[in-house]
């Protein structure tokens, strides 16, 4: 086969196994959201079923075959190209596939599944000695993971590569160590403030159908395009993507909690903006997909903080939120809203922390998991690491191992890596924020005028039509202009809680 | 291998084929529901290669050689027993699918497209003469698949087995007949009693909130299962099974319409206690699906009609269907109501006609599609043909084609011999509703209490857990010891409009 050939026959392989995926992502979304009780154990079974044509579609040895010629020929030499970066990825991905053995496969299966039901269950009865023989169970089956594709690499950067690609763990930990020095006495502070948000305001009466129609506005306002999209509701907010032109975003409502649907939509929104500013052309292959975990990230908290936590961002949008939710807001000032909105305070659960305190419930993560998988970290003494780290990052003991280590699934998943990303979409997003307000310039006077256009148009340009074309790393250089930075990010932050809390 | 192991690899191999097939039902089904406008191309690709693969694997040689192994020994010799049943259905359909060859396939699928969007723009126009060549051409490749099932057997019952197994030309048009002659004058007699029921009782403010819980507290009232099933709006009713414990029901509302979605659900609630009734163990073969699409229209007519449009039925829902739509029925007596929803009037639309005129209409395309099929009927004479049977069954004449034979979807996809069973479910659901009221006495009074278990009852045992066990005609033999006749629905009918209607 000549090369051209070869090309043509991988990315229509690819294709076709991206297309069969993405039946297998609406039977997900649609457990998500509107599968009846009865029917899980079915589609359990269908989604079986779809995996393993899938698996033997991109394992398929004929890719392997069109992989190699086109490598041999030189028409991948270009390494920013369509092709070598198509190539480059698939490669990356047939390498993982074919490596893992299919017993090995199997058993991480089984095991995740069992060690995710005797998560919920300890962390239902507050018991970390019934979950810590699966937590062994699965770092193992981790390491083992990391060994077989890459059997002289380091365990936790082996890891890392499937959610942000190239990643560096120590460069990483060079990074979140900085943040780390600005953010802990920076929360201190705040807690000694004497100014502090009135209590309750967020709590009040929000009727859910009125949540449903502000969201939906402020979503498609920002540029979310409900033609190609959707927003559902769902237990567990998420944004996944069913086809070049269907993109769903997922959301949960409280009446009597405003932040839960409504920076959830604008976090889910900021990463369906993303996927919607994929070139459509590329849909199926590696140029049509986000680069990483922490760019996607970047682009969520971006839209959720920089912009949707703004104070311009409620000068416009707030006259319109107290039309809307008059019960609540009938006489209350824009100001005490926007504080409520931005209150800062030391908690034990991650997902409900606030913008400033949450990357160092990342970070105590990033140091355990490192520390676990490397076994420098007994699996034992996790949860004494875990309380010391709270106690000395956010000045609060756990009271138990559910508001503990028991909090977060991810570790009976097997998803090893998966939580830097999180703090690094921060970072990104913070220099990436700053970046277009340098380009654009008066970013806030824009979004006080609810245009948005501007910088979703320099997020498309910049970087989401980029697809997989960079590494995150060597897209935040192109980008910004310079490496990874926590700066930008802690500038953003005392810019904004310094005044509030008169710091 | 020995015919055990024939038999077990042929009911995993069909189960297989049938859980992916159902991954298919759930993308058909969300493009019905919540697609986003422009998701439908890649929908469509989606569900191109799903039945691709599909395609695949049920006319995989193997499932030749499994049937031919296990036909060839005697353990499917009992033609009631699980066994026999699965192999004959399954041969029936192995044997269609490897007939057919994929030229002819590919051509089908291709024409019946573009001749249902040259319908589409005919109907629009109301111009026969654009969709006349389509026609032509859908009723050729219809005639050539025919004949590649079935060389040498009659084209119209070769094309009607796909929708009525083993069901007879002649012996329908007999049953047709008798049919036809109680109902012409039955319909012109009621047009001329004085007797009618009053305007618009129907066209007043029904609010779609109202609509949708009134729907649904009557549907699962009737027995269906909402842990085991959904409903959702759409713009073309259906029911869909998407797995042996989810089945979806879809309604359209209109504020202005009572009829639209309250009978709409019943009827589709009907299909969806067939579906619900199936028995799970035997989902995925023969033994756990329905016998044929008139047996399944039995028993959503019998809801729709025989329950839903009795007297007893308004006698006990009437007072909350008051309290519910205050507006609408607050001071207007039962039988007024009762009446309005049980008006005949000879209408041109199809989809649109009441209990007694709709067979007239699906008594006239029977007429007309066999006499087209075996060409005694050429495209060209079709309108003239069609408003002759209007004028001559129904009274009245189409002032365009519109209104008259361009008003189906069905001859433009290729559904010949689909029609018939719209009435012979009629039929079927008539003689049903009588023997379970002998076998199981006094059907009105429970239906007034709002009792309907019994009769659920009696429909599961005698007909939904059979699944294909019998051929439809069977069927109707094995439950009220007769042939398929039309006169309990003929004596059905009489017991309510000659009341009603002071006849």
């Amino acid at each position: 086969m000549r090369p051209e050939e070869a090309y043509a026959d991988l990315i229509k392989r690819w294709r076709e196994a991206a297309l069969l995926q993405s039946c297998a992502a609406v039977l997900e979304w649609e457990q998500q959201t509107y599968l009846p009780s009865e029917g899980a154990e079915h589609r359990s079974e269908q989604l079986a079923l779809l995996a393993g044509i899938h698996h033997q579609r991109i394992t398929d040895p004929r890719i392997g075959d069109d992989l190699q010629a086109v490598e041999e020929s030189g028409i991948a030499n270009d390494p920013l190209s369509i092709e070598a970066v198509n190539v480059r990825e698939i490669r990356k991905s047939y390498d993982k596939s074919t490596k893992l053995p299919q017993s090995l496969v199997e058993e991480m299966a089984k095991t995740f599944s069992f060690a995710q039901q005797e998560w919920a269950a300890a962390r239902r009865e507050k018991n970390f000695a019934r979950f810590q023989p699966w937590l062994a169970k699965s770092m193992d089956l981790t390491r083992q993971k990391a060994r077989a594709i890459h059997p002289t690499g380091n365990l936790y950067e082996t890891l890392m590569d499937d959610y942000e690609p190239g990643a560096k763990g120590d460069d990483i930990a060079k990074v979140f160590e900085k943040l780390r020095e600005a953010l802990i006495p920076f929360v201190a502070a705040i807690q000694d403030s004497k100014q502090q948000p009135t209590d309750g305001i967020l709590e009040r009466n929000y009727p859910i159908d009125k949540q449903q129609f502000f969201g939906e506005m402020v979503a498609s306002e920002i540029g979310f395009d409900f033609s190609r999209g959707r927003l559902d509701t769902t237990t567990h907010p998420f944004c996944t993507t069913l086809g070049p032109h269907d993109c769903r975003i997922l959301t949960r409502y409280n009446r009597n909690f405003f932040n839960e649907s409504f920076f959830g939509i604008l976090h889910e929104a900021g990463h369906g903006l993303y996927e919607q500013g994929l070139l459509p052309e590329h849909y199926g292959t590696p140029m049509g997909e986000a680069v990483s975990l922490g760019i996607h990230e970047s682009q969520s908290r971006l839209w959720e903080n920089s912009v949707g936590r703004s104070r311009p961002f409620w000068r416009h949008y707030y006259p319109k939120a107290r039309g809307i939710f008059r019960d609540a807001l009938g006489s209350l000032p824009m100001e005490d809203f926007y504080f409520a909105v931005n209150k800062v305070a030391p908690s034990f659960i991650r997902v409900e922390a606030d913008e400033v305190t949450y990357n160092l419930h990342i970070l105590i993560r990033f140091e355990l998991e490192r520390a676990l998988i490397s076994e420098d970290l007994s699996v034992e003494a996790l949860p004494a690491a875990w309380n010391d780290k709270y106690q000395k990052y956010l000045g609060i003991l756990p009271p138990d191992d559910a508001l503990g280590c028991l909090q977060d699934v991810h570790w009976s998943a097997g998803l090893i890596g998966y939580f830097p990303t999180y703090t690094l979409g921060n970072i990104y997003g913070a220099q990436f924020f700053n970046q277009a307000n340098t380009d654009l310039g008066g970013l806030d006077a824009r979004i006080a005028a609810g245009e948005f256009e501007g910088l979703l148009g320099w997020l498309r340009e910049k970087i989401h039509r980029h697809g997989k074309r960079y590494q995150p790393v060597d897209l935040v250089r192109e980008v910004v202009g310079a490496d990874p930075s926590p700066e930008p990010l802690v500038r953003q932050l005392h810019a904004k809680f310094d005044e509030l809390y008169g710091l």
